[in-house]
């Protein structure tokens, strides 16, 4: 088995969940054909960075991300960073040779998204975007329902991610709440994974109407503590305002005929990681609430009308990556466990010299989505979203 | 205690959840006010009603619905038949006098409601519509928190109503495919009751953006058997076009500021009578799933942060008639007890010369948002909703 | 059709029950064979009784409930007393040759409960003990998918009976509280409800080990507005002894060989009518709760790895007594439907001449079953339960 | 910081868990106090010892356990083997002067027990049962609850284990169901997590009365292919006996004078890892099940009449360790997380030279439960449990 350098840049909530993907990857993958090495992680300051790897487990440490991207033995650069930080790194990254995954969204806007796809076409190497979501097996089945066709066709599919994390009008004004470092707000932040997730399970957005609010106009400032990275670390007196959303709403039109809605808040509350997904078929229907992620629903119309209602499939060793997961149903699955099942393929993409799914591409598409949603949330109207032709690289006008 | 006589026109579903509403009234308020009498049931031939009589226990019988708005015995007329005869029952019943109650949606069309509101205004007899799915306690508890400010300001309101009954292509073509009898497919069947839930717990809505779909484009012709009031009796071969929608999904806007949104599909496998609302507020959040309607979550911010989570309140003698249901929770609430709700608060205002609502007032007005709904799934834009001032019965332009 | 004339005794939550039943059987069962006719109801005094008969539809009043046995127009008698008053009621109606349905437990103690028997076999008359939560219809689809071996043989049945009105030591010292008028505590009130659900799905008990508790050791005395029949009217500040038992658990062997448990409490804060029970067969297992009566959940092997898992089936017009209750699912199911499903089944009975159960010989058997679990409380021991022979009406030793 | 140095014995399911949780712990718990090294693992062979230390990590592989516990340069021995070598590996570690986490149970028998925990108490080592469930941050929570006195007095504890991955009798005969390497079936192996749980919650278990099945009474021969650590690696036609239970149903009484039952079973189709316990005190109600492992349910009767029920509270930040695990509820505790809480619970008392719960005394009381079970499982009889006196290592008389 062959090793693989991994130089990641960030050390925050990230930061962790990546390096304990690859600590475990083969734990979970065995035999694997490649073994991620934690070679280096970037941090804003020599005595940050120097805790992190200590921390995660990284050989090395630095302050300067750009040292990462020139070092001729990583092989992989891996983005763990606020969103302003992305197009800059990536283009980087991949003009450099490497191998690249990006949290998400790909980017602040649909300018730098489609840059950084420029820059990931130019390349053979894979790039990622890291939409963990839909690795979730429960997700992942959900896909294989649908590609079974046991559902039939897709009439109707609707989706939720709701949060309250910040709800709080006396939370800080982190970088999320932050138009020039996030890009936008519960769009970009949260929307855009249930946007993943829609193009996964029911093909592409071809419309959207929208409206977006922002209930909670200020929020403290951060206090000095918190660290360039975007940790919240406790609030202050003073006040500033939130430039961007933190509720979209938005009804869609996918390429298919079938329609649906999204709709992302943070100000749900009771809401945690309330991640939710309903699909009408014509022969079925699906529905998912990843806070209770190993479940997965799912009424067949064919299972008779004396014995038919939503079975609760609990994902286990029988279902997507599961037999490489925990040897029983229910011992549970973790966000930690999406993580692992996304570095996985990742690093099989990198080992078969095959390009690995949702890649930069997906992330430029969800930008485009995103784009669309803030433009008819100003304007009012339907907005069509382009196409990216994966051919050629271009846009095309909206089915 | 005296007693009150109605005269019921339609012995389908609707004439048997009202005939047992009459019967159980006094069982479960007690002591009462005005004690119902079943005195005459109007059906489509003279077997069919003198049928009725004796199922659902009437004295008298009838095959012309005007023989009982003219009689003057009778104090309650109760419109129970499919939608087309709405308008014209119930303003022949006023104009005659009687208290009336009609079932939703008021009518197929918001000129027929205006009429109808018209004609109610011009008496001082009570008038109402059967919303009834507010009176479900877990909806009235949830009301009641809304008013005590427990959730503070509303910031959010989502509703569905999802159903499979009509999903299968085979299901005949009743007369709530039928444009002409129904006025609107799921939007007036359904959705209007999400709409009636929606006014009564965050507001006037103001403004509407919608999609409608017909996803089954015909479905087989009734049978000879099925009867003039609307239940299916089998199919037929022949096929013939539905004319209505069998999907809405809309955007809406209130006119507190908040924000919502509506869906009502008869075409989701699984779902079957799936009433839900979640409301988000400043100070909490509010969850109701009618298929569990004994049940209202809720989550309060003030709960504090390691004690904080949606609350199952499970409804009883303790919240909104509770004491005169039954004696302790759980023992059930079905679709009678709402029933039950309704005609015990319509014949208290009878009682008590005071109005009930929702009345014609609230049935118009839930009718000019199916307008506008209609209206904006043919535009695509956002439609705004007249808003009805009930001191001068005339359209104000919405706020 | 027919009529029949109903004598009833008993005017508080359980004579509203069976009241509402009366007059909604044929309603909803229809046609029907025999329309009840609410001719007499007895309550303590000729005020009580007048009272109730106009509030519960009634003919006639009487404070003697000798005078309704003595009536030979009356052609069923029910009794919906307190237990202390069952036996006598009962042994004197069936020798005056009525129809006799008898609310639960069937008696006091295991003797009162053999003289009702016996009393009952030497009639032609139908007698039906009032275990109404097995004609809940997802109860009912549970046996229907026992007897059709979707779940193969079962090894395993467990149920509880939780509930919380009492769990607050205020609760005052109501008839269920005292030994003389109840015989037993949560034993014969509501686990009686469980072993009868037991019975049905699962066959006959052969043998219990059991604890009681009894928590609360005293109440307060009820006030002087305490009708005779049982409902609390208020405590006071006198305190006085509670002599039966708030709490069962017991292991039970199934005459079939399979085994369970059973446990009942009035101490479960947040538990209501909480009735649930899982069984676990060879090829399936089985899930309900009554709080979610609506439901059964059904799993089965048979289904296959990646799409095995529990079923919500939720009933409606497809499944037991469906058909006549609401003509969609989640219309929704109370308390109400179960009395007259079980009213219904009892007129049906008695039109065709032939038993119903549970009859009085299901009433004893439990009665045995319950005096067993009290001696084995005692005891600490395995205790045998004898088997009703009901060729003979004799007492076999348990197997 | 420190770091201090492991070997592992055993590199199955549970080697693959505890590696994972050692490289987890300082990435979760930082700043930390002693940094685990993955210095050994042994297993069967040589050569499946050096693929295990490829796989997970360790410097060094063997194929023989003494030379991990001869090792002077290894302070930590974790057993993680199948229970016949739990003993002579613990006591050998425990001589030797090793600090030693042992998975459960922690003997076949009570006696194997009682000579671990003797060795235990004569050295000054750190000394640990891997009871991880307790470690569960909502089953935390649970106790904090208990022991803040938010649910009162507890009354009742009712637990239960039910899983189905054997519950097919094709499913081979493992070790697990081999009296001579498991010692018991279902009764050690997960009847002895919810034994533990309920010793955590609800304190010492002084009598049980209980019975034992085993429905499956043969079962495949492992095929040749099986390691000998026991991961079942396909089945064979030959079949061979089980001689262990693979159900469990027990009454039990606490030394509090609280009451409860405990059921286990490998036999539940549809249940995974059901792991579930129900709480009743004289102030409220608590409800946990493991296959929803992030909520916990609990019900107050403070919260007054017309807002109480259970509260799903998701765990997250604001619960027991959640800080350290990730930053927002919902992102979701699996399997994983459960061991990295254990392991560093574990450090942490070697670090501060303080003992660890649950330690070998735990384990060996929960031997002594699982042995009065099985006891009164062949004698039918209530039957005491011994309690350990930890002062003097002694046995009382249960209370």
């Amino acid at each position: 088995m062959k090793t693989i350098n991994v130089g990641l840049i960030g050390g925050g909530f990230m930061g962790k969940a990546h390096s304990l993907a690859y600590s475990a990857v083969p734990m979970f993958f065995w035999p694997t054909d490649l073994i991620p090495v934690k070679k280096t992680i970037a941090e804003a300051s020599e005595d940050l960075a120097a805790d992190a790897a200590a921390r995660f487990g990284f050989e090395n440490s630095t302050s300067d991300w750009r040292s990462i991207v020139d070092d001729p033995d990583i092989d992989v650069v891996d983005i763990a960073t606020p969103n302003h930080l992305h197009a800059e790194i990536a283009i980087a990254a991949l003009q450099a040779g490497k191998n690249v995954i990006c949290e998400k969204p790909l980017a602040r806007t649909v300018e730098e998204a489609g840059a950084m796809y420029a820059a990931a076409r130019a390349t053979d190497k894979v790039h990622m975007v890291a939409f963990n979501y839909r690795r979730t097996p429960a997700v992942a089945l959900a896909k294989r329902y649908v590609d079974e066709g046991a559902i039939g066709e897709i009439l109707n599919f609707r989706a939720t991610y709701l949060q309250d994390w910040s709800a709080d009008p006396s939370a800080p004004l982190s970088w999320r709440f932050q138009k020039k470092i996030a890009g936008s707000g519960a769009v970009g932040d949260i929307a855009t994974h249930i946007i993943d997730i829609a193009r996964y399970l029911a093909g592409e957005i071809s419309s959207v109407t929208a409206l977006t609010s922002t209930f909670i106009k200020e929020r403290p400032v951060q206090g000095a503590g918190a660290d360039s990275l975007g940790n919240t670390k406790g609030g202050s007196s003073e006040m500033a305002p939130v430039d961007v959303d933190d509720e979209v709403m938005t009804l869609v039109k996918f390429a298919s005929g079938a329609v649906g809605s999204l709709e992302a808040t943070r100000n749900a509350w009771g809401r945690n990681n309330f991640i939710t997904f309903e699909i009408h078929g014509t022969e079925g229907s699906i529905f998912f609430n990843y806070e209770n992620r190993d479940e997965l629903q799912v009424c067949f119309k064919a299972d008779g009308d004396d014995r038919r209602g939503f079975r609760t499939v609990y994902t286990g060793p029988n279902h997507p990556n599961g037999a490489n997961l925990w040897p029983i149903p229910a011992l549970g699955i973790g966000y930690g466990e999406t993580k692992i099942i996304e570095a996985h393929d990742f690093f099989t993409a990198i080992a078969g010299g095959e390009p690995v799914r949702p890649d930069f591409g997906d992330g430029y598409q969800a930008a485009l989505i995103d784009h669309a949603i803030l433009m008819s949330a100003e304007t009012g109207a339907w907005t069509d979203v382009p196409l990216l032709d994966r051919e050629t690289g271009l846009l095309r006008a909206a089915v």
